[in-house]
């Protein structure tokens, strides 16, 4: 219902109101279970669910003025600040907005690269996402795939060598801060001093924080991912350390870059340089209510604590005599595939003979107690 | 609040609450007043505010198995199909999924038509949404501008004498099912002669029917725009005639094309044909809600209703001799631009010295009463 103007009859039958009640209850049985997926459960929105009422929409530049009053582009302009903050973004020089998720993100930092440099060739480890190479595809950038090390981190030998012999076309740098299998962390002022060497000034950093771009900054020492370090956009997912019902992320970018693209789309007649029409205005509600109700501190006090649980999972498997193992200061842990009924029950993502949990706000010692106590009763990691 | 998982407490400051009632109080008033964009707003959804409190992903393809279980995926193949069955896919040979609103749906069909088509031009008319020019220039597609004609239909003869003198190159013509202005509807029935009559056999057809996808087919005569008049691929909007508080739509395409499409970026180690990576897992749950709950029949009555609310407009304005006009069986209705404060208040797009309104299913005929009204006081149509 929405101010006073009338309202459907929305009435479902009987049977499609058991199916949906069913479908409630298998979600609560399953969350139980979910450990291994990099989303944070422990929100309660429910303060907001009057805002379900209207149809919200974003539509274009949440900075620019919008004839449609039922959006909720103030809300979204705190975030993306919060975050540009969070990101070390220079003041008054940058810009942002509220994604559908990190792989909008990605794109979004993807194009802007192909957009200054049409010759570019995009660099990325083996350990990235799968969507980037859709994403590549999509686009249609020259790119070439860099050997990972065997903590997800990009392979820094390789990637020089490769480059040393394409100086010709300027690199575009696809950095993990956070690898989904690993966490692994690419570090971009190491990669930075690579490109100096090699005299290379044409050059452009996309970091695909969608992981750690929810606590980078509250590690100590913090990785090497921010603009200060030398990114020239940064995506980040919403619903993964923050938590959010909906998948949503932000994308940052130095606003010098953003406007070089504006002008390269003008002759469209669009100030519109955002990749979707129509953009969700519920998620900025939703980010702006987390970040407001927990603060820094409470972001801060979320990462420490899981990162407690990571510690502790970690060595709970090594008690076991699994060689389970993690990156500094990360909260997933990697270990050898367990046996097939322990995978399905605790839906762990496997790739190559390993599986993780990844130590998400929500995930409570007794969960990691429970799971160790799984893999001990199927007889220990798969042979 | 999550099965038995912790929450994280998240109390507003007494200021932010503040602002968050403002903000839903503003909304309230604005609501009152917004009939002149494609927006329906009689919905409620409010039974499904539990699902909320999970973090749902329907990441990738919604027909393959997924290891992460809290997804929707189960409801969203309902959704599709019924918009398939709508838009008379043909059996079996139909693929398609929810997306976050047209421009993503556009974007599909026409990275489909690349792929299929890579020396392809793709011809599209001036009344276009302005979203397509960004989806091409991002695509890197080749493109040609063809005329409108006055009403907002693509001009047949500009469009053949163009595709005419390229007959070397494969059209993809992007086919608008009700313009954002004018609601005019491109007759693919019509484009299909023409191309016919060229001999032109290499060819992909878009429907861009994010306005007339969730009411075209319970027109009658309806317009040609379904898969049986020659679509390839259609782009289908959630949020505009069913309504929903989150921008959602629905990419339908022949299974043939989305094959071969899924072979060339089968190098990537990918079967995920979808453009975004984590997907809402909520939107399908209102659309499979609206569909279940409305019916075919209600669907029906909302139209009918609609377009009864349509003609009364238009005979209003004409009756106070402002010079309305709509195309045949639309709900847009056309009118020259009222003074400023009219436009304001109402949250009138206008364009070319033309407004509109789109009496969309919870516009009710006192509201065009009092536009009539505001637009009398205010001296008539703008000199």
């Amino acid at each position: 219902m929405q101010g006073d103007t009338r309202t459907a009859s929305m009435q479902l039958s009987r049977d499609d109101q058991a199916k949906l009640d069913g479908f409630l209850d298998r979600l609560r049985r399953d969350a139980r279970l979910e450990i291994g997926f990099p989303v944070a459960f422990d929100f309660d929105y429910s303060v907001l669910a009057p805002f379900l009422s209207f149809s919200l929409n974003n539509a274009g530049d949440p900075f620019m003025p919008m004839t449609y009053l039922l959006n909720s582009h103030e809300f979204e302009q705190e975030v993306v600040a919060f975050f540009a903050q969070l990101a070390r973004a220079p003041a008054d020089a940058w810009w942002g907005y509220v994604t559908n998720g990190s792989t909008e993100g990605n794109l979004y930092g993807l194009y802007l690269a192909r957009e200054l440099l049409p010759q570019g060739i995009v660099y990325f480890s083996q350990d990235s996402h799968y969507s980037v190479g859709k994403n590549l595809h999509f686009l249609n950038m020259r790119h070439i795939m860099i050997r990972a090390q065997p903590n997800g981190e990009i392979d820094y030998e390789d990637l020089r060598e490769t480059l040393r012999i394409r100086r010709d076309a300027p690199p575009i740098i696809f950095a993990n801060i956070g690898t989904t299998m690993k966490e692994g962390r690419d570090d971009i002022g190491r990669i930075r001093s690579i490109l100096d060497e090699l005299a290379i000034e044409s050059r452009y950093i996309h970091c695909d924080a969608a992981l750690c771009g929810g606590y980078a900054a509250f590690l100590d020492p913090p990785p090497a991912w921010n603009f200060e370090d030398g990114a020239d956009s940064i995506a980040i997912s919403g619903h993964k350390f923050i938590g959010s019902p909906i998948p949503c992320g932000i994308a940052l970018a130095r606003r010098g870059h953003v406007d070089r693209i504006g002008h390269s789309v003008a002759y469209i007649g669009s100030v519109d340089t955002t990749i979707s029409g129509s953009r969700n205005g519920y998620t900025p509600l939703l980010l702006w209510y987390a970040i407001r109700a927990l603060g820094i501190d409470g972001l801060r006090r979320r990462i420490v604590d899981s990162l407690g649980v990571a510690a502790y999972a970690e060595k709970r498997f090594n008690e076991i005599g699994i060689a389970a193992w993690r990156n500094p200061q990360a909260i997933t842990v990697v270990f050898p595939q367990p046996p097939r009924s322990v995978c399905d029950k605790w839906q762990l993502a496997t790739a190559n003979g390993f599986s993780h949990i990844i130590c998400m706000p929500h995930v409570r010692r007794e969960q990691v107690d429970q799971l160790i106590r799984d893999i001990e009763r199927a007889g220990g990691a798969e042979p």
